[in-house]
């Protein structure tokens, strides 16, 4: 009997799922864009206790602590990566996609343009909705968050930063669109780099920034749109063409 | 002495404006955009003392409170419409344009886009900046907004309203864009109408809203500059080509 509760409960959840993703596919009605459900990661710690990790291992004398980032030794060990609250991992550049697959189960997804579907917005912070996209040759990491950085007041913040260092991110421009109920949101820049750390990208706030009034408008029965397109930036381009 | 020191001033002055006019020229480089400089209004007294203005004129049996919209005999008495904190101006729709005029003197620009703008961005809350905008036949109106909705976290809040009513705001989309250092923020939008008010807009959150730090990373020096464009609706558009 639970087995078939257990069945059912799992048919009703691909239906839900089915369902989102078509409405989602109604908001970007571009032809052809992939509609990816990411369900959130609800973390149990907060960061600091990810960087006191790090802190004790910098103590032994294996690490430098996370805010002093411009002390690393080694410029392709990444403390602190993982963009995930709770999680002490630290490694070079090239095994944090990986880790992410790997320890978090994060999907990769591959097209320039995308479409980002957060479930359970509701959810209180911190939390993480995360997938990783593979476009021009490089692997990005966009993270959207619902944090409080004023006590009481949570917000969400949407970023794009590249797996790789900041000299290569300068290469790119990433566009963030919401697209609701006769009212549009557009938000474009250069990706940061995975080794400036994403707690610093929100706290300066150089990203996409929604308050819950806002996430709510552009968001239908809990769950929140985002358009995701990659492009290579001008510079690049113009330096090409020299 | 005294008059060549204010000539002296006056001059600067012009100097400085004629500065910020062509870096924001040159932020936004369409051909033809008129730059308006607009200076703050900086409040004296808070929103509720202007409802309380009318609150007491409702208990005198002259209209009803601010916060019983619904309950307006007359649709188009317009109460606590001057958007400026500490008006507590109320009158017809037809008479916003030369009350806002005459006794704010606020600017009256034509143009289907424009650049706004806004100076001395640091000054502190509530501080409103507003233009009026003539375009498409009819006169908008734009209102950026420091205020605390959260005490000691000062907000902008960006918005276009339509001096009219709100099944003719209907007809319209608005945008305002930021765009410096590779970055760009765009909100589109149907306007409001002014006899919905713009407390309850901002309150609901359905504006451009900008942290502090996401507006200094678009001004300069102390500058904000808002490009504004007004088109009219695809609805209206559909309903008129049937």
């Amino acid at each position: 009997m639970l087995f078939f509760t257990q069945c059912f409960g799992a048919v009703l959840d691909l239906i839900h799922l089915r369902f989102q993703h078509y409405k989602a596919k109604r908001v970007f009605s571009a032809a052809g864009q992939l509609v990816c459900v990411v369900n959130p990661t609800h973390s149990l710690k907060y960061a600091p206790a990810r960087c006191a990790a790090a802190q004790t291992s910098a103590e032994q004398g294996i690490l430098p602590p996370c805010h002093h980032h411009e002390a690393v030794h080694d410029p392709q060990l990444v403390p602190c990566t993982c963009p995930l609250f709770s999680c002490p991992w630290e490694g070079h550049l090239e095994v944090v996609v990986s880790h992410l697959r790997q320890t978090h189960r994060i999907n990769i997804l591959q097209g320039a343009e995308i479409v980002f579907l957060a479930t359970d917005m509701h959810l209180p912070a911190p939390t993480d909705w995360i997938i990783m996209h593979s476009c021009l040759g490089h692997q990005f990491l966009l993270v959207l968050r619902k944090q409080e950085k004023y006590e009481g007041h949570p917000q969400f913040f949407a970023t794009m930063m590249l797996i790789g260092t900041p000299t290569q991110a300068d290469n790119f421009t990433y566009r963030l669109e919401l697209n609701r109920n006769q009212r549009r949101l557009k938000w474009e820049a250069t990706p940061r780099s995975v080794l400036e750390r994403i707690d610093s990208v929100i706290s300066d706030g150089d990203c996409l920034v929604l308050n819950t009034s806002l996430a709510q408008l552009f968001s239908d029965n809990g769950s929140l749109a985002i358009g995701i397109a990659i492009t290579t930036s001008k510079v690049h381009n113009a330096e090409a063409e020299m």
